[in-house]
């Protein structure tokens, strides 16, 4: 395994070469466990991957949580004790010199870049995401076959709560129930439950809430998470509690039908931007564009949003072990909303789905 | 309420003014809501509090989450659309003058900072904590009033535990039985849950694995996450499966009598350091010094792990209204961990603990 790392690394030296970075530095985040394999909880402890332009990689750790790196890391390990200051065992890493270009990771907090700032004074400090963004979008084999099993691993759950009852049982309730059936399917933390009811149902984000489901009302279900070696499922079905009103089919067609061409524009070369046109053209064609605020898709992998995104401006090319959401809802405030997601890989010649739960309108009890 | 925020908000400009910073700038964190009073998701997509020294604050915001801020926010609200770029509504918000000193949010993403750092360029940069850090040490009675109620969960959660079976069964079963006790008793997000078995507890931060518990196993079990109003809990007991052996027994009541003193060295003016070098004495002199590698505590609030730390080395005076944990361990490796947990909060005459349930060592089966 450690060579996928290493793989990792030696690419991201590339890109920081051709850039003229002398060191990446990236903090507990995705980043961090993409590149060296460990999952660090982000905490006021600094933990620190450091990889120079020329030479080998280490990482700072607090000293009591360095047997969690396992017997042999591929890379060299600086631990610091309770009384010691991380971010001078970092300067110490990269030398003292100054006028050098630095790259941090955008999910590092900024209290340590500060620190780091401070510390290291003399030098430009850029965005790591343009050196590990084209690594970190096109998946290998063994990130797709991740990330598929979280997809059924969510396709599943959505499965068995079609099951359960819902009229009379409140957002928070069902909400806990999927929680639960994520922790149970292997989920590592269980990053959100959007349960939307009726009116609740029209704001994308919603937070759960004590309201009681009743007949009629439309209910977006929306759950992620990392799974399997920390890859997320992300998945948004719409579902019906009893019989469906005339204008909730007619909302859920347009968006079922603006996400079938938001995947069916999947392919090698196209711009990012056109998945979103698509997508959205079928429902500004409805009549509904006022009331799809949000963009079509966002990537995922060891990130629940993470590049590419979908959305009008992005030109990015898509290419294939590229994957990200493919998400439109029609939301109209007061009434109720309707989105549909599924995760999608871009392949030789289209779009692979990673979520296989139905699309059509199901109707609860 | 809104009068709650204000008032920590003139708190915070006060301090502003005195250290000459021009304008605070907080992402999606624990200090965004600790000033505004919305709980905003860390996400891509910049959520920022901006409060100017003087002037009214104001909330940049993606629009379709504008209606979580409710009917009438009490600050000004700048929202952006998916295709409109947040930094430079902050920009905007700030003016464009140069020269000016401004403080960000230590757990704002360093990506945000990097683009304000770019989009404002001639300004000094600094963290936002020794501006907030007094304001959010000490808890007003209500905060104080919130985390009792997450230590009462929690207690009830471990009692509930010790009826549950443990034998044959995994960290990672346990794991999620406690975590779903813990959304069923109103966590709003499940921060973590350490199962550690036999060997596994000698590492303080394990993750949970599928080793089975066997009897004699001394098991350590420490869970927290944000309960009401979004205030920590945090806990850690440990039991043994059936009866302990002689070693376990007096390792445990060690550290028992560890946490015991450290409690009690608790009092307004005493420095955090004296909390720790009161547990650790105890430890230091019962032959274990080296195995008890970490601090004795840790802040809590609107976020698990806060100012102010019980540290050696911090000589920061404790005040009442503090609330921080005390939690002595000893970690042999290869055999088991110890460690017992009690969140405390500072009073006029020593500590209240926020955690009752019982600290003896208790058999489970």
């Amino acid at each position: 395994m450690n060579s996928v790392y290493q793989a990792r690394c030696q690419k991201a030296q590339q890109q920081m070469q051709a850039a003229g970075v002398e060191a990446l530095l990236v903090g507990a985040s995705a980043d961090l466990r993409y590149l060296s394999g460990y999952a660090a909880r982000p905490s006021e402890r600094l933990t620190c991957f450091v990889l120079p332009t020329k030479g080998e990689p280490c990482m700072v750790i607090p000293a009591f949580e360095a047997p969690r790196l396992g017997e042999a890391p591929w890379f060299a390990v600086h631990t610091w004790t309770e009384t010691e200051n991380p971010i001078a065992l970092v300067a110490q890493a990269l030398g003292g010199v100054t006028g050098r270009t630095l790259a941090v990771g955008d999910r590092t907090w900024a209290g340590f870049l500060l620190r780091l700032q401070e510390a290291l004074p003399g030098n430009q400090w850029l965005s790591a995401t343009p050196l590990l963004r084209e690594l970190r979008m096109i998946k290998s084999a063994e990130e797709i076959a991740a990330l598929r099993a979280a997809g059924a691993a969510v396709d599943a759950i959505f499965q068995e709560m079609l099951t359960h009852p819902w009229v009379g049982r409140s957002e928070r309730e069902l909400g806990e129930e999927i929680a639960s059936l994520m922790r149970r399917r292997g989920c590592e933390a269980v990053d959100f439950v959007i349960v939307g009811s009726g009116p609740n149902g029209a704001s994308p984000h919603h937070a759960n809430s004590n309201r009681l489901l009743q007949p009629g009302d439309a209910v977006v279900l929306n759950f992620g998470g990392p799974f399997r070696d920390g890859y997320y499922a992300d998945i948004t079905r719409t579902v019906v509690v009893g019989p469906p009103s005339a204008q909730l089919r007619r909302v859920y067609a347009v968006v079922q039908a603006a996400q079938e061409a938001g995947v069916r524009a999947v392919r090698p070369g196209m711009p990012c931007q056109e998945v979103d046109a698509a997508a959205r053209q079928v429902i500004a064609q409805a009549g509904y564009g006022d009331y799809f605020a949000h963009r079509t898709g966002h990537g995922i992998g060891l990130d629940g949003h993470e590049e590419p995104y979908m959305v009008a401006g992005n030109t990015l090319p898509l290419a294939p072990g590229m994957t990200f959401s493919v998400e439109p809802g029609i939301y109209l405030p007061g009434q109720f909303g309707v989105r549909i997601e599924d995760i999608v890989v871009c392949t030789e010649t289209g779009a692979e789905r990673l979520n296989q739960a139905s699309r059509e309108l199901i109707e609860v009890r």
